[in-house]
């Protein structure tokens, strides 16, 4: 663990390094964050997704998921996201904000064609996902391309804050070319 | 990990002793859920918090926070949380909804008074939390009663996805008396 951060480029750099191993690394606490959306009804929505892709460069995560889930209604809905990564050995959060595009068809089919089959029964599942039904294993899980998309996350900011042994909270923002300012913990 | 459900009953339980654990073993990953709240600007927030208190009769949570964090100015604003826990090794995701209730000064002067000096320092940071300042510890953590809150989450729907053999989620609500269903994961 770092102790302390007293720079503001080292702590970015590191926060994306450790973003970055979530796509590669499924024992990464990066490999699963947790997404938020704000709900139909207003309610705060939280649930963890997979990261499949985090590119610095252009500022932007993926995520996989089935349109017909709840999520998707919801970013139609309203576009805003919130991304949370906590990682409990290094004493660092990240929390992100974002706004979020939705990819389907044509957009996709190069990614589903690398998704080993085993793993396309995550798109598809009959009835759709969040329906009520009448015993635990009644549905079914085909494969549906139809049912595949990405969420592409185009990051607006990133808060990071560290409890090392002193506390450090920094706040790096696109419209400012990720700078970065310190603030109070 | 168990390897899947089929009752709903032994999968609400089962949720809830680890939940409870969160709060009395520091390496549980029930001990930092994940607090969703609607920022006022619309964003969905996320951060990671400490669970302080369980309790399955009533169904509340409760964590501390500092009366002069943005959180606080959320819940004023609209006191709709999520709550989100995922537990890597068990696989299994809870995503709870919820109303919170701030608690300050006399209904909190127990609680306060249970925290050891070197934690109270938590609670009185100047300049308050989030305030940009000009170097990394550039703030002083002064203990200050008046500053110390409890968030008292009282849950209303708890939603349950185990990802075991076969996949399993099920929802509960406090409006019908926990019984639950299952959903299509």
């Amino acid at each position: 663990m770092k102790k302390e951060f007293d720079d503001l480029k080292e702590m970015h750099e590191y926060a994306w390094r450790l973003i970055v191993r979530g796509t590669l690394d499924k024992k990464s606490p990066a490999r699963h964050p947790t997404l938020g959306t704000i709900g139909i009804s207003g309610m705060p929505e939280l649930r963890t997704v997979v990261l499949r892709a985090a590119n610095q460069n252009e500022s932007n995560l993926e995520v996989h998921t089935d349109v017909a889930s709840k999520k998707i209604e919801e970013l139609k809905w309203n576009s805003n996201v919130g991304i949370h990564f906590w990682f409990p050995s290094k004493k660092l959060q990240i929390r992100i904000k974002a706004t979020s595009e939705i990819k389907i068809g044509n957009l996709v089919k190069k990614e589903w064609e690398k998704i080993p089959n085993i793993s396309r029964i995550s798109y598809g599942t009959m009835p759709t996902p969040g329906t009520k039904i009448q015993s635990s294993f009644a549905y079914e899980k085909p494969a549906n391309f139809e049912r595949f998309c990405i969420i592409k996350i185009n990051i607006n900011e990133m808060d990071l804050t560290h409890l090392g042994a002193r506390h450090t909270r920094a706040l790096f923002a696109k419209n400012n070319q990720w700078c970065g300012c310190w603030l109070a913990p």
